[in-house]
């Protein structure tokens, strides 16, 4: 066996949640618990959505529309379609940088498959787990970057030791700060002195109000030689349970006389067998013009939820972050509490249930993640509560 | 970059032959190609499953129906109605020893992950390509089991070096043939003795017609504490463009005090999110009463083509295997051809194309694989061509 596996802390996160919440519930079955834990949409998959995936389904009955084996690297029609959503950010790709996947967190994990083993990966603290379990299953060497309330949860590259590959997040999951461009800036500057790479998980881009920030790490120049970035349909358009999304590699991203490009796609056709037919038709449907109407006001409706727990919270005088533009609000325990103590007092007292802090990493600790996820009426009952603790 | 990518051969087998038949039929643009080559599905996902993913489509489409994340390793209801399928083949299983994934192709490179980077892979030559490349570019050390006429390509452990990680595929691809429960028996006494684990891909047992031939490798005392299984609805129920498949980690299987079912869970969860709901729901209708029927008839429609092949080669003469529990026939090349030799003749001359055994590995030259997969029309006009050529 791999005996990387056993320096993994023994239960993730969410499952540590989840059986606290069910044993609550349990001793309290008439308690009606408001989940404002784990990044899980609430809002059903849009009609633009439904209507392609229905449409989908009657091709893949008969003979002479049914799709078989399609390419790894995902359809063409798809590909193209984020390919021209890029250009509406001002950035040009080719169709041939842009991977189909079943998801950010498969493609984050799987692309250490391209990489060598002596790299050093440099991971944020706090930061959503899977990065860094990923990174210990697989016996890397990993150095932290320090987010703080100083540098209100956006290292910059003196915040850390360095690293080949540097993991960032923005809008970030867990603190809901965002990046500038000044400060993305700096980060491909120094990845491109330091042949270092950055992966970069845009997977809440949709949430960016503020027209200065950016939504891609490669509205940055310079970050083409630089970066691959993970982006996903889950927060988007509620795709959690749909599964898809897709990573860019550009052509320009060579090391040692290596297109990663080229080993992405290797390590795909080897390792994967694409997405399904179905599900990429649906996805596609993201990207028309009632799609994106669509997707907008699901994505309005989650930020007006932000907005309510922001108030709550400024009213509280909470320290917090994020909320603005991403559906997470990273929130200072109150009273010096630390993340698990305060998350228990919220189950047992407010009934509500958020992610403590800790479980992002040590740097987290005395924090408490607020998902804006929700259905309306739960948050503003949820803030109502805090509202009466406090 | 993982220099072991270097090693591996710079273009797939599948990949090769898209291009010689593009070129072809760029050059011929009015001949009728038959495709024989590839193992991709041609009937149309069956009607149960169709109308299962239409019912899950319209749950997806409403607030109080819809599903964000499932179970990294699948929803019960799937795993529960694959827990009963093979209780019907005399095995029994739990719930949670059965992983839903996307596909054999995906789990059967990544489960690599959880094993020492020490332990050396048997695999067989010839062989699926993906098994082997996907080690080499974990840069592990391979040993090869040799196919031969000999062994009917059904190698034994005395056909190659040891290992600590057995590939085993039966019914096979690429050669059709079908190992016995006592060649099965060997191979468990094997691992068990050697502390080795099989690796047991069954993509293919919906295609077993004789009941004495085994369909999993749980059907072997003793495979529990030393196998996993792969399977795919890929093959029994045209699942190709719709990845979906399982595969199955017993909590017998233990390595130095260490539950490997424990360490996949903790993989999946770290670098799986699930299958999408939608084809999840899709995929448990092929076990219903009248999804078994439907995908019954499918099997019966491609064993059917693998037995026109099989009367056409035995009328001309040519040595093969495969065919009768399989829907793959491994053809010795007529005239002592070599592999890639044969394929052009046969696509320059009869106008089909096959797999030159060859890709298979060094074991496969001289041999050529036909796929059954095709439209019996097709087959039959392919059949005649060959019988025109010979």
């Amino acid at each position: 066996m791999n005996k990387n596996f056993l320096n993994l802390k023994d239960s993730y996160l969410f499952s540590t949640i989840a059986r606290k919440v069910n044993e609550f519930q349990k001793a309290n079955p008439n308690t009606k618990i408001i989940r404002l834990g784990i990044g899980d949409v609430t809002l059903p998959l849009t009609k633009a959505v439904i209507t392609a995936l229905k449409e989908a389904v009657l091709e893949m009955g008969e003979a002479h529309t049914f799709k078989g084996y399609g390419p790894e690297q995902g359809y063409e029609f798809l590909r193209i379609a984020i390919k021209d959503y890029y250009k509406e950010k001002n950035v040009s790709l080719k169709a041939d940088e842009i991977f189909v996947s079943d998801g950010a967190k498969s493609d984050i994990g799987n692309i250490l498959d391209i990489f060598s083993s002596e790299y050093v990966s440099l991971i944020p603290n706090p930061v959503y787990p899977a990065y860094l379990d990923a990174n210990i299953m697989a016996g890397r060497k990993v150095n932290f970057l320090n987010g703080s309330e100083a540098n209100n949860f956006l290292p910059m590259p003196e915040d850390g030791n360095g690293g080949d590959l540097i993991y960032l997040c923005s809008p970030n999951n867990p603190t809901g700060s965002t990046y500038t461009k000044e400060q993305l800036k700096v980060w491909v500057d120094y990845a491109n002195k330091n042949n270092a790479v950055i992966l970069f998980d845009s997977a809440y881009e949709c949430f960016v109000r503020d027209k200065n920030l950016p939504t891609s790490i490669f509205e940055i120049e310079g970050a083409k030689t630089c970066a691959i970035e993970f982006c996903s349909f889950s927060k988007t358009a509620g795709f959690t349970g749909t599964r898809c999304g897709y990573t860019v590699v550009p052509h320009d991203l060579v090391q040692e006389g290596t297109s990663l490009n080229k080993l992405w796609l290797r390590r795909q056709t080897t390792k994967f067998n694409g997405v399904p037919y179905i599900i990429q038709r649906g996805a596609s449907a993201i990207f028309t013009p009632q799609g994106k109407k669509e997707v907008e006001e699901n994505i309005k409706y989650y930020l007006e939820n932000a907005k309510i727990i922001r108030k709550t919270f400024k009213e509280l005088g909470f320290w917090f972050v994020g909320g603005d533009n991403s559906p997470y609000i990273w929130l200072k325990c109150p009273d010096n509490m630390d993340s698990w103590s305060f998350f228990d007092k919220m189950l047992t007292e407010a009934n509500i249930v958020g992610t403590p802090g800790a479980g992002f990493g040590t740097a987290g600790e005395g924090y408490f993640r607020i998902s804006a996820f929700g259905a309306r009426e739960n948050v503003i009952e949820a803030m109502d509560r805090i509202k009466k603790l406090y």
